[in-house]
């Protein structure tokens, strides 16, 4: 396992006009790629473009990280669209991202949905579809990154996507490879040294779950949550933990 | 002057979610390119890829047509946005005007500011500037189509930008080329024949304004508007007035 | 059942912007209650306040029309909100409308939930719940419309709100009062004859359905669809039927 | 002077879904009026319905803040609308808090213009006017927060709109009676005992300008900046010094 990479990964860009959200600041340096919203459930042009400079700055890899169009939810609230609408939606956010991006001077490397539509993805074809056509659409050099075993791992495996296994440093899980409900206590990780922990048992590919289970599973990106009040002393803790125990830290695209 | 080639264009997909807006359908047929709404002011994803197809069915160059974000007022409402957010917002409708017709094999050729921002770019270097950074950064191969004359062209020439400047097929002139409010009487030319003779006049440079003054005007391009209720006849008017004259009626990427 | 009172309502003011929706001028003259919009998923000031001063000029009783929060999709998508911010949204939507109306010298009469609001609420109580209770709060003396035997229309009782019960003019009906899928032929109903045919069953309490069941409800209004495209002329003709068979055609508000 | 009532106001609810902003816990104990935002600019449904609680809890009176319809630029990018869309978006704002504060048992008591709608109307009358309208078609029980000497205030006297004159305790003041830009040095008190010393030099109706002018001004409301980060700081000191120089510091319903 010597020297096998790990990504750190986390959503960046989630302010919106004169709204703050997020450590992009103190979290950036402690990550090697980052998720950034495209202006349908957070971001706005200029969050996106003082996002991609501060990832640039910090060598941190960017993707696009498209979400329902729905801007006071957050998109976290389900919503029902038709598969065309759901492709059309997410060419047009990451194409959005994209010709910023490029103004930078930075290319995009990885797409991953935002909650609900990543939630729904997972389990639902008709929702992971549509996604995995966007993605092959825009560029087959880009990366997906997707929870193991899921419906989107699969339809994207389908279209030729190359797709990144992700698990979640900040988040405890059921015995089916699901996340605990935020709402449940213990199911969010706040404490760096566990985070760490967390973090290199999910590298090794083995983790104990909610009702003392072991779960097996091969992830090759780790999600850190920028809600989460610790999210920078975290990120810097797994990363540190992950090169300690001979991790080579690093964005799929140089993996 | 025989043989020299002559554009129609028109704003298309200015449609949203349910409501339809234009004829989009009756004048694709009739014109040589299309300026595609990017969802700030009008359009929305769906509506831009299926105004993409029509345009790809008809052999109609396509461009981006960015606007204000402010979807009640149609991008019609000034705004004072500073020239950075102008620059991002451009670019982001770029990007995801791009994305969505890329993913139907299609390229944009040019880029049309809408409404205010138009008119403010005509004359406000410091709203003329951030759209001609924006294209020179989304690419130098495309065409921004603008008022002869205007800041916007001057700026967009500075920036090594290949202008195309544009004549309205159904609006008449002040003396000082600028267009007679929509609101005087005369000001919309709705009758086919009216609009072939005054298509006419604007290629082959010389048009009578109000007032009766004759004003010298270079342009290669036409625009004719889509919510005149006579826009299909207009253009096919125009566009047989313009053969049978000996020009050669087409986008500039031909040209 | 001589003079027994039936009122025909259909929804109005879904324009936004520059947007047309509706036969507003059409319908307005043969209905007896109109459901404006609130800005939501259709609508916006300045339409609401036009629709007020035509249904104000016809004599229309006039109620808030409330959807989910969705302009692209129109209200018609559905959205999992949280009761409490169906009630808040609810509330705002109602308010907003209220507002306007008292500039005009207009009470606002009822309230009915639309599109993908209206669905849910029919056999949701999560979502009937918090709609009664933006109701009760705003005001006893407003009528809530209601599919007969739904949710919502149990709800509302709970929370001692007057109720009508809601039948459809336009639309065919499965055996089990839901109503037949849009895209299913035969579902809409566009015969202004057939209409005043199906109009006059309603109010006579008695359908066939799809089938050829016989459906026993009992309705209070009668709506017509403002996107038939037939929609005056079915409004027309179901008014003139329901008077010869010996209604009274008028908004409860009179009854 | 000795008992003159002094009212200490602040901008409220100005979060929107999952973003915070201001300090509304901290600063609602030490102010008498709360201009709660109406989800044009910033606040939604349920931010409106969390701040009327907080204001009613802490006894704190409460007004509409209306503002343009932009999000992404919170209401502070001057935006042309046409007098009938202001007045139907302040109404539209108005109603919308109204029906929620109605659901908290609590009643609106003042209108206060937000950002670039505040400054434009006071100096263009046709940005003042739909105000003056929308705020006597709602009530004429209500005050109208204005720039004293401004066109605001002389508008709504002639539509016999009560005005409550205002002054800002964390703001430098040019010679002629406006702010100085926020970006000069200077322009912004963040010294709670300066702070306190300018609420009292406004109370007593002379203050010392950018220049050192001496400026006469007869205020009987102060504003207190919500985003100035020692707003809560700066208003529990102004309150005292108010207090300890024989202010009664109250809302102007109890004036």
């Amino acid at each position: 396992m010597k020297g096998r990479a790990i990504d750190l990964n986390s959503d960046m860009g989630e302010s919106f006009g004169s709204w703050r959200m997020g450590q992009d600041d103190e979290l950036m340096p402690h990550i090697t790629s980052a998720n950034i919203a495209c202006g349908a459930h957070a971001g706005d042009p200029n969050v996106m473009r003082a996002t991609i400079r501060l990832a640039k700055k910090h060598k941190v890899q960017i993707g696009a990280h498209p979400g329902f169009p729905d801007l006071q939810g957050f998109g976290r609230r389900p919503m029902q669209l038709a598969p065309d609408e759901i492709e059309a939606s997410v060419l047009a956010q990451i194409g959005a991202l994209w010709a910023i991006a490029r103004s930078e001077g930075v290319e995009l490397a990885h797409v991953k949905a935002h909650g609900a539509l990543y939630n729904m993805a997972a389990s639902d074809r008709l929702v992971a579809l549509p996604i995995a056509r966007a993605v092959a659409h825009f560029s087959r050099e880009v990366y997906l990154y997707c929870l193991p075993g899921s419906q989107q791992e699969e339809v994207a495996h389908e279209y030729g996507i190359r797709t990144v296994a992700e698990g979640f440093i900040d988040r405890a899980y059921e015995p089916n490879g699901s996340l605990v409900d935020r709402n449940t206590p213990g199911a969010v990780v706040s404490d760096p040294a566990e985070g760490a922990r967390h973090a290199l048992a999910l590298a090794n590919g083995s983790i104990s779950t909610r009702g003392n289970s072991v779960l097996r599973l091969k992830v090759r990106t780790l999600c850190i949550h920028g809600d989460n009040p610790n999210a920078a002393q975290i990120a810097r803790a797994a990363f540190a933990a992950l090169l300690l125990a001979g991790y080579t830290v690093q964005a799929p695209t140089h993996g």
